[in-house]
């Protein structure tokens, strides 16, 4: 008879899921990576450059900046776009205000968790002061986004009972990225659980201040908590063991119910790096599929023609984050679904062009987002949505999109992502200055020093 | 009739508690705190001041310390105790560090917050490196110490259900050091509102930290985050309006069913700073009342008896934060209820020495530790506990303290303070340095320049 043991595995103790994921961290290499997470780590990494370039030149990102430079800190590493260097912690708060500022970088659609502004923005900034090698910055990328993407797992999947006013990548983006900077600096396991620990005490941020520069500003605010914490840990300075699952530790207090298995099972098999979808238009993911809706019904209209009437079908989360009639910024228009809406049909595209100041005021958006109506339909996936229209001669035209162009299950070609870096390079790189770093993201894990090639092709050294 | 008025007055919509705050806190006056306000304030400063010269040579600082210097940082403010000048955010951060990190600092017994620290860190900061009248520095100082007060008032005083996990002084002190270094800057309204909202998308920090480095680094970090917040704001960075009180915003996530009028009800007439106590010893405060009791009952035994049996009744939030029969490093021991009663029989005393190693590891505090017995008694206050003491020759002794020391009701005087800031200074200043310096703190509002004072007499410049 086994029914002892059975008993024990019925019985048996919450995961030590700190240690557990420290231990991983501390055992992981490029090489043990199947060569698809390969692949899409270097795809996560040149969608975050680009989302950089795009944004490093918005004004959120140079207030960010004027305060960078009033605080001094050491000429560690590049504040991408600008003529300056400063500490490592407030280059990477930067450089993800500037890859998040414009809403077009990438999602764990699972729990709209924006996984590699936070570890990516860590990862560049100490990589520009020490020499990493593309393999070990590739692998500290995909590991340091699946940390973060299991974490965001158990706070929010079943059995969890989710929190929705959380901003799930201000608490899970800072443990991604000290993991993701410790595994950089070689620490023991120790100091990776001292490193995730000083991280998830640091987890902060909820969905109110969307529509506010604070939108892009907790994404930024999680990588430089990522360095510190890393840092600190380095120096031995110390955190509990159970920081995660401890009695009133990090899951405890931001989630009921929660599974700690999805922290660590599979964990070097299953990725979810796999699950991380890229984003074809400027704007909250959720507002795609109505995009692609209301795009291909564009495509049939007559020039200039605009609908009388407009009646989206969305998944409920849809509307529960961008339930905005009447954005008055472009931060606003960002999470507006009537906004985006609009645009298709007025402007027959959904660019960073449609969310200027001009096309946010300009009469006719006006006037159409007030003939779009929204309902929830919790029948419909994440990715997908139905909009009918009704033509001012009375004709109706129905398109149901079954999955959103950039989802997991369509998802962004190369040459998409390649053609969406090059619209955000524009203005910031030379055509041959971009050509050149898009070549050097793309075989990121081939260079030598990724600090110094990045930041010689973005000609700030 | 008036029954329209009375129903509205019943529907009245949430409170805009983000703006009332803001801009009760952009009309704060020094000359406008009733006289006991401006002397408690005085007294907060000190008591801060003392930590922080308790603190700052602790191992825990020296590593943030080591870190701070390796991040460079503008000479703006001094890191307190060391040849270190860095900017305002770092200093903040490692000053309230030492304030913090000996357990010595004080504390708002109705939600356990330490208000202090991480406002006064981030207001001392700021004033080094602008010319700030005592005025003008007090009444900042009373301003965010009421602002975080109260909000750990709305997330934890009925009807509220709170949240034990989480650790309250990181939640709100980043919110209350915002808007006090805020008010130092003369920000408007809108600037004000953004601060504090910026300042609340940090909020942070869980207890399953506590009994490690973390403990202290919750604070910090708070004190840190709320210079940042201003900072930003002060160049307009903006944040939603209703941060704090917004669907899916800080009081939502943090907090079920709170009222809001905690917030801003009786705001420049009822002052929470009054119910902020000074601790007599290094420990969690809700250990107090028991040590208390055990030094009286250990004052009746002969020189060097101890009790064969220590039976202990507390509040029962003092075995939800310090049941640790066992602890081996002297964070641990700030929290341990049974390290504390054994000290007050085998050390006779319950001051700095007896959180060091050696008292930790002394044989007979671990026999000692292990004849203590604890119960929780909801009957009682966080301020009382009884102890029942069992002698060897079978005699039985029992003692109940009804207002611990340093408790609103029997709270530390003036001389008390005096006499815990002279310990805290022995080894960091002279005497006479020692005794200049307490002589500005009690009158800080009537300083010239604060920063530049207190730095001189500190030896900085």
């Amino acid at each position: 008879m086994n029914s002892n043991s059975s008993h024990k595995a019925a019985q048996r103790l919450p995961r030590e899921i700190t240690r557990e994921l420290a231990a991983l961290a501390v055992h992981s290499r490029y090489l043990a990576l199947p060569d698809v997470v390969q692949r899409e780590t270097a795809r996560a990494f040149l969608n975050w450059v680009g989302c950089v370039l795009g944004g490093c030149h918005d004004p959120v990102v140079e207030i960010a900046v004027a305060a960078a430079a009033e605080a001094g800190g050491s000429p560690q590493a590049s504040v991408i776009g600008h003529r300056l260097k400063t500490d490592m912690a407030s280059a990477a708060f930067v450089n993800c205000l500037s890859s998040s500022i414009l809403a077009f970088d990438d999602t764990h659609l699972a729990t709209v968790t924006h996984p590699t502004g936070p570890v990516a923005a860590a990862l560049f900034a100490y990589a520009e002061k020490h020499p990493i090698s593309g393999e070990e910055f590739a692998n500290a990328l995909a590991l340091g986004i699946e940390i973060e993407c299991r974490m965001s797992n158990v706070l929010l999947m079943p059995p969890a009972q989710s929190n929705l006013g959380f901003f799930i990548t201000g608490l899970t983006g800072p443990i991604g990225a000290a993991a993701a900077v410790a595994r950089l600096m070689k620490l023991d396991e120790d100091r990776m659980t001292w490193a995730i620990g000083l991280a998830a005490a640091q987890a902060s941020g909820f969905r109110s201040t969307h529509g506010s520069m604070a939108g892009g500003f907790v994404p930024a605010h999680a990588a430089r908590c990522g360095v510190s914490a890393a840092m600190l840990a380095s120096k031995g300075f110390t955190c509990s063991d159970a920081t995660l699952e401890g009695p009133k530790g990090f899951v405890e207090v931001f989630s009921v119910g929660a599974d700690l298995n999805h922290a660590v099972e599979g964990f070097g098999r299953h990725f979810e790096l796999l699950s991380n979808a890229y984003k074809p238009y400027p704007c909250g993911i959720v507002i795609h599929p109505a995009i692609d809706a209301c795009l291909e019904i564009a495509g049939q209209l007559e020039e200039g023609e605009v609908p009388a009437a407009v009646a989206l079908r969305v998944n409920p989360l849809t509307l529960s984050l961008t339930d905005r009639p009447s954005p008055k910024t472009p931060l606003e228009a960002q999470i507006s679904l009537y906004h985006w809406a609009a645009a298709c049909f007025v402007k027959r595209s959904a660019g960073l062009a449609q969310m200027r100041q001009d096309c946010i005021e300009d009469p006719a958006m006006v006037a159409m987002r007030a003939r779009i109506s929204a309902v929830p339909d919790p029948a419909l996936a994440r990715d997908e949505a139905i909009a009918q229209v009704v033509l001012k001669n009375g004709t109706s035209l129905r398109v149901h999109v079954a999955h959103a162009r950039g989802s997991i299950d369509r998802p962004m070609t190369d040459a998409d992502l390649d053609d969406k870096f090059a619209a955000q390079a524009d203005g910031v790189l030379s055509g041959r200055e971009r050509d050149r770093l898009l070549g050097l993201c793309r075989n990121v894990a081939a260079l030598r020093d990724v600090g110094h090639d990045i930041a010689a092709a973005l000609s700030l050294q």
